[in-house]
């Protein structure tokens, strides 16, 4: 397998990077997971304007000619990996840059940017996705800035440590009494037969699959409001799914162990798993 | 300059880790920074406890003969830099090791955590411990686990980033209409002879000269009040400073742009600084 590292592609057993980068001493960078169909990356141009105000947001900059490199290295990780056939996933992380002596500011004047790609075959959980899973909420205990797509990742892998230790598929967590995120999607419930989910916020993270939702109900006629779903509803609730590149359209059929609705996966969900194949395959 | 990566001492420029390493990928790790005056580690078990402490809330499980080692590495990366004399920093990193593929949860089964240690000489900052220097207060935006020590250090990075900005020297975090640290280091401030502070909880981190300042005050007869400062109580404040392990007692002196007290160090500081540099002396 190969990766893409701060200009060249090498294989990834092979490629490295010094202790000193920041994303290892700080968790200070950003990143991007595409899905890719056929050769073709889903929304690639979403995930890079979200990419370009995460690096804003870190005050990261790219020179101009790295920065527009990006997509055609996307294009390139997946010919190196022979994954231009079939489903895939391309990696991508960019953090500030190897500096030392370590200190928290901002290295002065500022250091090359540490550039990351890796790409990997990808098989939908098409049976999960008919079943649907089971699930836990707990206290979302993340940062304000859950808008910013950073590595900074230690909350959502201590809640995903948990859902596994509770025998469940995923984690929904609680954050003043509503319902935010999963570690790595977006949730969505359906009360009264209208679609809620959390609002875009600095609470969570606008999710490329959570915008595509949000597109594909209203193309459906689906009523959505963007209005998070208190911890006290769930019980009216008839449907709840979460939304992610890796995890398409997800029902969760139980939640702390209640059946969600008739604990089986709804219509919406349904109807919106269908569309969005189509849209994987119409390529947006 | 030598650091100690994964079992062997390497030069600083020739260490390299995986950009697998979940330390990257995650920010999953924990570090420590310990002070060092002519080659005595000053209070490491208390430095060595706090890390136990964080391996555990991250699950990360080192075998007992690594842990067994730690003490020592820090005392031959003094040695193999030449810094048993005048003052150093050692500065160690534990992250879960590296994986693939990337995926949030714990690698099953675990695998080897990377363990990095780096030293460098210390200058204290004298000059600025006299004549104090300016903050401003900023949102604390942190995660709601800041009582560990980990690498998810993006918040500070970036509060470092707003006081440079505002040309100041620290920045005060500020949560729920109380001050509770600055980016690297606690808060202390007196308000008629009472010397407070946030107490021990999951907002703040429980640095060790934090509680080498709470053992001072005890010792040294000044009353101490584990109570956090209101924002609304600033103007009240004779005296305000920050604690660590590389600021040593650093008093604020202007906050906001209006002076703190009457804009110089005050006698509390300047009594708890004495007596840190004869504790420094002494070794605890």
């Amino acid at each position: 397998m190969y990766v893409y590292l701060n200009g060249s592609f090498q294989q990834a057993d092979e490629a490295r990077i010094s202790p000193m980068d920041r994303g290892f001493l700080f968790g200070d960078g950003i990143y991007e997971v595409t899905r890719v169909i056929n050769g073709h990356l889903f929304r690639l141009e979403d995930h890079l304007a979200r990419m370009d105000q995460g690096l804003a947001g870190l005050g990261i900059e790219l020179d101009a000619d790295e920065r527009a490199r990006i997509p055609e290295l996307h294009q390139e990780i997946l010919e190196k990996n022979n994954l231009t056939e079939g489903q895939a996933t391309v990696y991508l992380q960019i953090s500030r840059g190897t500096a030392f002596p370590r200190t928290h500011g901002f290295p002065l004047p500022p250091v090359k940017p540490t550039v990351f790609l890796s790409a990997a075959a990808f098989v939908p959980h098409t049976g999960l996705h008919d079943s649907g899973i089971s699930a836990i909420t707990i206290s979302d205990v993340r940062w304000s800035r859950c808008n910013l797509k950073t590595v900074n990742l230690l909350p959502n892998v201590l809640a995903t440590n948990e859902a596994t230790k509770a025998g469940v598929g995923t984690a929904l967590m609680v954050r003043d009494g509503v319902l935010t995120e999963s570690p790595n999607a977006n949730v969505f419930g359906v009360i009264d037969g209208v679609l809620y989910t959390y609002p875009v916020s600095h609470y969570i993270l606008n999710g490329i699959t959570r915008m595509t939702v949000v597109e594909m109900a209203r193309d459906l006629g689906i009523p959505l409001r963007e209005v998070a779903i208190r911890d006290t509803e769930v019980s009216r609730l008839s449907e709840l799914f979460v939304s992610g590149t890796t995890t398409d359209v997800q029902p969760i059929v139980t939640l702390d162990g209640a059946p969600v609705g008739d604990g089986r996966r709804g219509p919406v969900a349904k109807a919106l798993q269908d569309e969005l194949l189509k849209r994987f395959d119409r390529g947006y």
